[in-house]
């Protein structure tokens, strides 16, 4: 597990790595097991756990050393130095090896390789259930499917896949090569850069949260603020499912080149996402908040709104930002979890610590 | 509050109770209301406070005794003890009384009872306006709806519903009377069990957050991980609104059989959650995470990455789990609100803890 | 930026305020910049800092006087006393000026006219491709886009947009000027109010998360207790993308008129929320808790079930409520990080409060 190809469309070991251009410079020398044959098919890549006689697998870390014992691949990558320390192993286990300086990196090229063998086909045009604005610019080379929605002057470049029942509003621009997957919906002037990837449910430029106190109509009564900006995405952004991005009050917002976003993220309006900045699931950035280049969020962290976070900021998981952050490192919020007993005892006194430090300092005095 | 059925398609009491064949087991006696016929209908089932004439209603503990008083109801269900303790007030009231061992469960099949004798019969098969590859093979008594889409080799068993705008990607497996309602989409070889209940904007085998840096490409550039692996979803799986499960990097993300899942939850690639958890609405668990069978984990709980829980193991809501759990028990990690003021007071001494254990410990000494 | 109209589609100074009645109560004076014709078109409204020479802009406090001197706009929205305070500056810019009492509500106001302006006249009717039950209800001034669903008994009033792919279930009521935009999912009997606005991917009246356990079909099988309540929600509410609120379990769930809804919010089953009650995105509010009228509920806070919080609170950001509250203010609950080192010194010692309390109470004594 996984086996991904069929046995006839699969490659043996020399053809899979001739397949693979980048290989060459990293792979300083590879050999077939000796009990296989030169024509043994290897039909998908696994963990060295669950990996089976059809699978390459790959080993990073010595701490999995263990594994390879057990493993079932036919042929393992690895670097020479592992090669060397479980010399005994590979000869008794009898898989192929493939000795390369970086394994991890070799390890995602293989299964990008897989991956894409494996892709269906798919039929260029336009889906006759497709509706497209007559005045939509759609490339011939762009694959729009069924139940699909393009709105007015909206464009979509070559090599775009809109897979089944996604909408994109009036004035969309979207580059080339970026897909959406199925039910993904742009409200109007939303752009996507090149090679985007935006996931299912996703939703793009929906109004910003604005609203102001409208006394004269009531108690309490909010007057909404229309939400006038747009939403502009840069090349190489991954939108991870039903996340949502909220359109600016009057300027766009903006995610940078590269950025990676995991699934149900909130991104409010007029938030800036810097280039090479990932986060992980189920964040939420309050509105107007910038984020520096190549920072890393960590899952359900929170950031409140009209904070400015420098460059290569790491924020830990669980954690709420409510400040500035103008110097590069790590910064953590989260309280793990205790037993529940343990817990209550220590939290009660959460609500005394100012009087304890007041305890504290007039002891200290006496 | 809520009538549910017609009068002309509401049972009487003792037809309720007929229809409901496990009540058999449960109720030692029975009594129509004296002030009501013996063919007052019984159109629908409420809560003690707002139940009307045309519904019956229940008590499930002591703390609800004075709204016994207050309640509409034509009849109650109840303990023996209750009614004991409670005779006068029955009499006075007229209700009828259904005599129970427990309450609760009778509660719960009278509440199915009505809810499937509402349900609107549903139209067999094929909508003309789905578009299922010729490759799929669904069964005669599935219904599939408008708008649905089913790709290539897709299996859907007997009673499958698969409610309208549903996408089934490739190679997908769904188990017998499983339901999706409106909007869910399913990526390319995803399994589900039986008779699960997958509800709207559900995403389920999305790709996994999967990316590592790639330098070559630029400085902090990253390079995605393909994502080659599947979701596998057992029997009896529920899963709320709007909740994703990510594919696997290489191994399924697997859900065990009788699993619950809220709404809002995001599971990430390569986890695998136990039979019989359940999962209240906003939990986040990071990618790789184990948790065993019947566990609970309370709402906006988030888990961190490649963690081992145990079986039975319990956490409450709001909680951060950061660490591996192997012994069974309720874990806490969330700080009850305080009065802003207060609060700040307090929060303020949180950054001080570790100097102020210095102090202590030197006084201590002095 | 913005720019939002064409040059002969826009209006002069003059006309805009004319096109706004409301502006005759706020403005005291204006006039048309030195530099520019009375017959400059204002083709959109920006912030200071990006205003193009079309656009008008606004001054809302002091602090933001600096950028008075950069802006490019053609005409600033301002107080008296603000335009007096800035003369020279005002006089050697050469922008127009429109002295107002209330600059953020006519920046408001302006901001509406321009959004409506440029909104695409959308043709009424149902589009031959939306599938309505024969016995639901359609007011011929609502717009029905492609794709659109709507059940048995449904009720559709006047000037309702369903945007594409919505589906309305069965028995449900909407009432007038509601916008649902593309792709919201109602299940059956779920009410929304007049002039509310639903954007995408919203879920109304999933099923509640109710299981009780059912120890005779297997140790920690849960049974499933039917949903038979319904979704109520008022007038004039705003539902943000990828929300979800669950139907009530006996009683309906309930939102009150004027409440505003942010994005991926979950509001379980019988919540109740009173009216113009604002909520920021990713707030989890578990079952039956009631909210009271004009509260404010900071991003990413959660509550517990069952809990009643009265009018009139606001709970900041990133809060867990776990208690009723009676009492008008401000409830805060969240840590601000810190840099990691820091924090895990300190969070160390959260763990060891109660021993430290002890320590302390025994050094007082001694």
């Amino acid at each position: 597990m996984p086996v991904i190809l069929d046995a006839n469309e699969s490659p043996s070991l020399e053809q899979l790595l001739q397949a693979i251009p980048e290989s060459q410079a990293l792979v300083t020398s590879w050999q077939v097991g000796p009990q296989h044959a030169a024509t043994h098919r290897i039909r998908g890549i696994g963990p060295l756990g669950s990996a089976g006689v059809h699978e390459i697998s790959f080993i990073v870390a010595p701490k999995y050393q263990s594994e390879l014992e057990k493993t079932s691949a036919c042929a393992v990558i690895m670097t020479a130095e592992l090669a060397q320390a479980n010399e005994s192993i590979c000869q008794a286990k009898g898989f192929g090896q493939v000795i390369c300086s970086q394994p991890y990196l070799l390890y995602a090229l293989v299964a990008r390789w897989f991956d894409q063998a494996r892709e269906p086909v798919r039929k260029g045009g336009i889906h006759p259930s497709a509706i497209i604005d007559p005045t939509a610019d759609i490339s011939p080379s762009a694959i729009i499917e069924p139940y699909v929605i393009v709105g007015a002057r909206t464009r979509v470049s070559d090599g775009v896949q809109l897979r089944s029942h996604t909408v994109l509003g009036g004035d969309c621009n979207i580059g080339r090569d970026t897909v959406f997957y199925p039910g993904v919906r742009c409200y109007d002037r939303v752009t996507v850069g090149e090679r985007g990837l935006i996931h299912s449910g996703v939703v793009l430029g929906a109004d910003g949260f604005g609203f102001a106190p409208n006394p004269a109509a009531g108690v309490g009564v909010w007057g909404k603020i229309a939400q006038l900006g747009g939403v502009r995405i840069g090349h190489d952004v991954e939108i991870g499912a039903n996340t949502t991005i909220d359109r600016g009050a009057l300027d766009d917002t903006v995610i940078g080149n590269g950025v990676k976003i995991d699934n149900q993220i909130m991104i409010a309006h007029n938030c800036q996402i810097g280039d090479h900045t990932a986060m992980a699931a189920c964040v939420g950035i309050a509105g107007s908040t910038k984020v520096g280049a190549r920072c890393t969020i960590g899952g359900a962290s929170m950031l409140s709104g009209h904070l400015v976070i420098g460059d290569d900021v790491h924020i830990s998981g669980g954690t709420a930002i409510t400040t500035d952050i103008d110097t590069p490192g790590r910064y953590t919020g989260v309280l793990p979890a205790a037993p529940h007993a343990d817990w209550q005892r220590n939290a009660a006194v959460m609500g005394q610590l100012s009087e304890l430090r007041k305890r504290l300092r007039k002891l200290e005095r006496s």
